[in-house]
C-alpha cells in the first residue's frame, strides 16, 4: 500500500499511525521514494540509512500490532539529523573530508532520546562544514539546494535539514544553532526553525562549534511540531512539557506586547525583508493579535564585536590542533576563518566578550519583563542565489553576506533566550521568515504565543 | 529454550536480555509457568494476563533483533501490579466485590510509564478490600499466602505483590502504601519494599484510600531494582534518576548517623523483633557502618490518634455514597471500619490532624538533621499466622493486630518522608525486616544508603 498524501506534521501522523491508517513501513518507504526522487538536485542528505529506516519500522509496525502500548510518542515518524550529531549506525562527517571515515561509536543523546520515542531516522543532513558557516556551498560535497528555487541557497548551517523538511524528504529535522544555524535555514526556506533557550537541549555527542553559544534544536512543519520533537530531546514529561502546555493554555486574552529592534532592522534589512516585515506587523496589529509597546535598540557592533570574540576564541580552541595536523582538508573558507580567529582572537578580547555577554543578559531581560516577546525579521534578506558574496541593504550599503546574514538571529545565542522563526508570507516568490524571541527558560511561553501567531498567519 | 535460572534482579535480567542470554518469550513462559504451578496455593494473583503478555515478549523480542535502540529500560521484565491500580486490559477490582465487573477505561499513569518502558506486565496481585486492612485475609478471594510459610500471613495490603516477588511469580510488583501497605508485606516475606516521598510516584488511576497519605511504590529482590522503577514510575532521567545517582555516588566515607525511635520500639515490638533488632544494629555498629546518634522520642499516641483521623476522615469521604448503596457487597471488616470512620471522624478530628501533620513534619525534619537515616524494625511482629487477632508484645500487652502492625509504618506516611524495608535476617526461618527512613525528597540519599547496608547485611 502506498501513501497518497504525505502527513502534513508529527502530530498528523501521531494521529494516522495511531488510527492505523497507514503503517511505518508505508511512511518511510514513502520518504525513502522521495529522497531517490528528489535528493540528487537537492543534495539535502549526505547519507541515506534506508535498510535501518524499513527495519525500524517493521518493527515498530509489530509493535502497533502486538504491544502498542509499548509504543513512544514519534513512533514511526520519519525524521532527519543534521551530520554535526553523533550517530553510531551511520558515518558522521561534520561536514568535512577531515572526518570522511569517521563512524561515532556512540550515539549522540538527542539520537538516543529519539530512537526511544521510536522515531525512524532516515539519514544525515548537509551542513557548511563543522557548521563554521551559513551558505552550505561545500567544496566537498557541493552546495544543498533550497527547495523553493534550487538556484538558490538553503542558507546554513542546518541548511540539508531544512530542505529535507521543506521538500518532504523528512517530517522534521534536527538541526544546531551557534549564530543562527537553523532559524536561518529555516527562514529561508519556508519552515519553522527553533533555537531553545541554552542549555535545554543536551548537546554531548554533538561536535562543538563555540559551546557557550551551541544549541540543539528542531526544524519542523509547525509550532507544536517544534515542541514535541523538545520534549523529546530534553526529555521534558508531565508539567514540564512544552507541548502540554501550549495545548492546554488558552488563546491569550489581550494583545501580545512587542519590542522591535528598528535600529538593527533600518540598518540591516533589504528593502524588500523591511517592507515584509512591517506589512506582517501591521497585520497582526490590524487583527489586535499583537501590540508594538517598545523599541528596543542597543549598540549592534558591540554586540557582533564580542558574539564574534567569542565564537572565534572557542572554535580556534576547538579545531587548534587539528587545524594544524589536517590543515590541506579543511575547505579553503573555514580555513581561513578559523586562522583569522587563532591570531587575531586575543584573551583579552574572548574575556571581554563573556563578561559582555553577561551584561547583554540582563539588558534582554529587562526588555522581556515589559515586552512578551522581541519580534524581528530572522534574516535581513531573502535566499540569496547560490554564489552570492555581498549583499545590498535598504541604507543602501553594500555588506558581506555572511556577516550580514546572521545580525538578525546572533544576538539571541549570545544572551541563550529562545528565539524561533514562522514563515510568514513571501518575497517575489520566495520564503520571509519571522522571528519571535522569548525570555530566558521560558520557552513554552514563547511556544504558546508563536502558535497563536501561525495560527493567524495561516487565515490572512 | 527454557530458563534454568530465573533472574534475581531486574538489574540482571536487564544483562541477561541485552546479552541475549535469553528472549523475552521464554522468560516471560518461565514465570506464567511459575504462576500455574504457584498460584493456587500461594493466591498471589487474583488475575494473570497470559496471553498479552506472551505478546507483549514476542513484540519485544522481534524489536530487540530489529531494532535495539527502540527498546525501554524495563524491557522483557516481568512485574505485577496490585489490583487497586487501574489497568484497561485487565479487570481491576481493587480486592472488593463492589468492583468485580469494573474493566477501567485508561491505564493509570503509573502502568502507562511501565509499557512504555517495556515491561511485561504478567497480572494483577491480592490486596487487602480497598488497601483497607493488613491482613489480606479477604473474604471474597480468599487469604494471601507468605511463600515463606503458607499457613502465615503475608501482610497487607500489598500481600499479593509481596507473595508474586519471594516466589519467583514476578521479578517486581507495583504496590501502594498508606500505613504501611508496602513495607509490611515486604517485612513479612522477606523482599525490599520503598514508600517514596509523598508525591513523587502519581498516584492518578489508583483507587484512593487516604490521598494524604497515598503512595505508590515498589517491591523488589534489591534496593537499585526500587530505585529503577521508580526511575520509571516518576519519570526521572539524567541527574534526577534515583539509579544513575545511587550508582555514581562513592561508598559512604564515615558512618551513617542513625537515630532510632527507642521509645516506640520497646512500647510495641515483641521480645523477638526487639532482639532481632538489636542484633542487626550491633552488627552495623561494629562494622562502622553505623553510628547511632540519637533516640528519637515523640508521643506515640498522638501520632497515632492523628493519622488514624486523616486515614478515617478520607477514607470515609471516599466511600460515603458507595457504601450506603452497596453495603451488603463489602467485606464484614472494611465496612465496619468505614462506619466507624464515618460516625467517629468529626470535622474537627480531621482539621485536627491536618494541623498536627504539619508540626510532625518540622518535628521529623529537625530529626533528620543530625541524622542521617532513622533506623527501626518495619513491624512489631514477624509473619503471624493466618487468623491471628491479637498478638502479646515484650511489656506484655496485648494488642489488635491490626492498629499493632502499622505502629512503624504509619508514622512516615503521616510526615511524608521516604521509608525502605530490608530483609535483614530471620526469626525462627520468618523474615526480618529493618526499616530505613530518610528526609524528605531526598529518596537518592536514602536509597544509596540503604544500599551499603544490604551490602553489608548480606556478607554477614
Amino acid at each position: 500500500m502506498s501513501v497518497k498524501h504525505l502527513p502534513t506534521s508529527l502530530l498528523a501522523w501521531q494521529e494516522i499511525f495511531h488510527g492505523a491508517r497507514c503503517s511505518a513501513v508505508d511512511v518511510t518507504a514513502s520518504y525513502l521514494r522521495r529522497i531517490e526522487e528528489l535528493n540528487t538536485s537537492l543534495n539535502a542528505y549526505l547519507t541515506v540509512c534506508a535498510d535501518r529506516a524499513r527495519q525500524a519500522a517493521s518493527s515498530i509496525d509489530f509493535m502497533r500490532e502486538h504491544h502498542p502500548a509499548g509504543l513512544g510518542p514519534l513512533a514511526g515518524a520519519p525524521v532527519s539529523i543534521k551530520d554535526l550529531i553523533d550517530t553510531n549506525f551511520a558515518p558522521t562527517t561534520y561536514g568535512s573530508r577531515v572526518y570522511l571515515d569517521k563512524r561515532p561509536s556512540e550515539n549522540a543523546v538527542v539520537v538516543e532520546r529519539l530512537e526511544r520515542a521510536h522515531a525512524i531516522i532516515l539519514g544525515k543532513t548537509h551542513l557548511h562544514e563543522f557548521a563554521y558557516g551559513i551558505t552550505n556551498e561545500s567544496e566537498h560535497f557541493g552546495p544543498a539546494r533550497n527547495p523553493v528555487d534550487v538556484s538558490r541557497m538553503t542558507g546554513g548551517s542546518s541548511g540539508g535539514s531544512a530542505a529535507s523538511v521543506r521538500s518532504n524528504m523528512a517530517l522534521a529535522s534536527v538541526g544546531t544553532d551557534t549564530g543562527g544555524s537553523i532559524r536561518i535555514p529555516a527562514s529561508l526556506t519556508g519552515i519553522v526553525g527553533f533555537k531553545p533557550s541554552h542549555g535545554l537541549v543536551p548537546t554531548a555527542g554533538v561536535y562543538p562549534l563555540a559551546p557557550s553559544l551551541d544549541h540543539v534544536g528542531p526544524l519542523t512543519l509547525t509550532v507544536t511540531d517544534a515542541a514535541l520533537l523538545v520534549d523529546i530531546m530534553a526529555d521534558l514529561h508531565g508539567n514540564q512539557s512544552l507541548v502540554e502546555r501550549i495545548n492546554r493554555w488558552p488563546v491569550p486574552s489581550s494583545p501580545i506586547r512587542v519590542g522591535v529592534p528598528k535600529q538593527l532592522i533600518e540598518r540591516f534589512a533589504t528593502t524588500e525583508v523591511a517592507n515584509a516585515f512591517q506589512t506582517v506587523l501591521s497585520a497582526l496589529e490590524r487583527a489586535n493579535y499583537v501590540q508594538v509597546v517598545k523599541s528596543i535598540d542597543f549598540d549592534e557592533d558591540d554586540v557582533a564585536t564580542h558574539q564574534f570574540a567569542i565564537m572565534s576564541g572557542e572554535a580556534a580552541a576547538v579545531h587548534a590542533n587539528q587545524l594544524k595536523s589536517m590543515f590541506d582538508l579543511y575547505s579553503v573558507d573555514v580555513r581561513e576563518r578559523l586562522q583569522h580567529a587563532q591570531q587575531g582572537t586575543t584573551t583579552q578580547a574572548y574575556m571581554r566578550g563573556i563578561a559582555f555577554q553577561k551584561v547583554f543578559r540582563s539588558l534582554v531581560d529587562d526588555w522581556l519583563r515589559d515586552a512578551d516577546v522581541l519580534m524581528l525579521p530572522t534574516t535581513p534578506v531573502a535566499a540569496p542565489l547560490l554564489g552570492t558574496v555581498t549583499i545590498t541593504v535598504s541604507q543602501g550599503d553594500e555588506h558581506d553576506l555572511r556577516s550580514l546574514m546572521t545580525r538578525f538571529t546572533n544576538p539571541w545565542n549570545l544572551s541563550g533566550v529562545p528565539a524561533i522563526s514562522l514563515p510568514a508570507g513571501a518575497i517575489d516568490g520566495l520564503p520571509f521568515g519571522l522571528q519571535l524571541v522569548g525570555r530566558y527558560g521560558h520557552d513554552a511561553e514563547l511556544l504558546w504565543r508563536a502558535k497563536h501567531v501561525e495560527t493567524l498567519l495561516a487565515s490572512m
